[in-house]
């Protein structure tokens, strides 16, 4: 991918040697250039704005479930989604050089990452946990800090940008973690080889509402990859529904099926049609 | 309410003062006894062990969507939902007697509540925002502090367990702003008058194979409130889906359905039929 001058700029959330800077990374190539962003939202803005090539979000995690604020701001941004990759995360304990197991009484990193290597953690005796704003971020800190009684939980990416040591590869409790991302462009032709696609509705608030507009892609034999529902703001207990399918818009099938989808629901937008990554995508 | 010697002791997240005791209080009556918990698994490990009567946990809130963590809790916990309440959030502005409104340099609360008060709280200049881990309990930190630069944002409810003030009433930017409640007990008679049901299953990776499960309930005119999905842990991409139903699983037409959803499910678990709070219950 790549639509201006390049190396194409690509925005992401976190420091340098985010899980998302390693997904970018696959994504377009490792010599591109990174526009680490404080928060989501600001990735979405850049976007927006036409001050950078892409960006590349979080929006799915196999163990943690969906990151519900992308699929908001989504909504409200109206950009394209034109690629996802799914990434293998695997969390590595990362310190000071000098710094050894047995002197660790602090562990730092995103709530998320804590969360993911409980079990591990907890065979560390008499050691605090901290939380941080980002994995790469907590690499960054117990650097600059120079602190040697902490490491921080991150990828090894991280590691190797800080120039840090990794005293334990793969310290996640469950070995099947993995974090889908999407690229974000604005407007642009429907990438080749487009063979998935994201759609957003609201339906009216009547009995068989949802099973309706499912069964426009169901009588259609559409395969369903995810279906996501989120509160819709104003009215209490309705929802927006964010359904995943298989097909290009363009196809005559899906066409269809998005025409009959038209007349079910009150609002509906198409996300984008692009690419789904096959590696380790489940059926 | 009430299964063993008066007053039942009921369990529920935050400090009091919180949201839930709200909750609590109009689901039972004021003069139950509250049990306090620091996290919402406590809340779920007392009412299994029977060190409470029942636990009152939130679900649902109408601008931030669900809260899965509790979603996760109804599967590994082996409760029943035996009732529901739809609380209207009203956040206030709270502080010490002596702090005056322009006298505040930091405001404190919980982020989901700080979030929903965004707008409001822009209005302050040169203001700190601190996240806190409860509502009720930066009423209660600012109190034992003796902070008088600063407020927090709560209940009317913590504002008069600890004798502070209200500086300013309905602080939210949303008016709009709902949570809806779950009252757990250990296994029970289904309550009476119970008019809803909350199910939990996975179907098999098939194409169709969601359509075909909410065409358990659509086949037989049985609406739908509510779907919601969470991953399943060690099968990427692959999904549980919570959903709540018209009925009562004992009715005829819902047992058929729940017949009916078991050909299709891997797995399902009922987890529990109870009376709809109608208030503000949307359609």
């Amino acid at each position: 991918m790549g639509k201006r001058a390049n190396p194409p700029i690509i925005a992401f959330q976190g420091e340098r040697g985010a899980y998302s800077e390693l997904a970018t990374r696959r994504l377009f190539s490792p010599s591109v250039q990174f526009a680490p962003c404080q928060t989501f939202e600001l990735v979405f803005q850049h976007v927006d704005r036409g001050e950078v090539d892409f960006g590349v979000i979080p929006i799915e995690n196999s163990l943690a479930g969906s990151i519900h604020q992308n699929y908001d701001l989504l909504l409200r941004y109206d950009l394209q989604i034109v690629g996802e990759l799914n990434q293998k995360i695997i969390h590595n304990l990362i310190a000071n050089q000098k710094t050894t197991l047995s002197g660790i009484r602090r562990i730092f990193s995103h709530p998320q990452a804590l969360m993911q290597c409980q079990q591990n953690i907890a065979r560390f005796k008499q050691v605090e946990i901290v939380p941080a704003y980002d994995t790469a971020g907590s690499v960054k800190k117990i650097k600059e800090e120079k602190i040697l009684d902490g490491a921080a939980i991150a990828s090894e990416l991280a590691a190797k940008i800080y120039g840090m040591k990794i005293l334990k590869r793969g310290i996640q409790d469950n070995a099947e973690n993995f974090t889908r991302f999407l690229v974000l462009s604005t407007k642009s032709p429907i990438p080749r080889g487009a063979n998935k696609t994201s759609v957003v509705f609201s339906v009216k608030n009547i009995p068989g509402a949802l099973f309706r507009s499912l069964s426009v892609f169901a009588l259609r034999d559409i395969d369903l990859y995810k279906i996501e529902s989120r509160p819709l703001h104003g009215k209490p207990w309705e929802y927006l529904f964010y359904i995943d399918f298989a097909g290009n818009q363009t196809n005559k099938n899906c066409w269809n099926a998005l025409q009959h989808l038209s007349e079910i629901a009150t609002f509906w937008r198409v996300l984008g049609s692009y690419k789904r990554d096959e590696q380790r995508a489940g059926r």
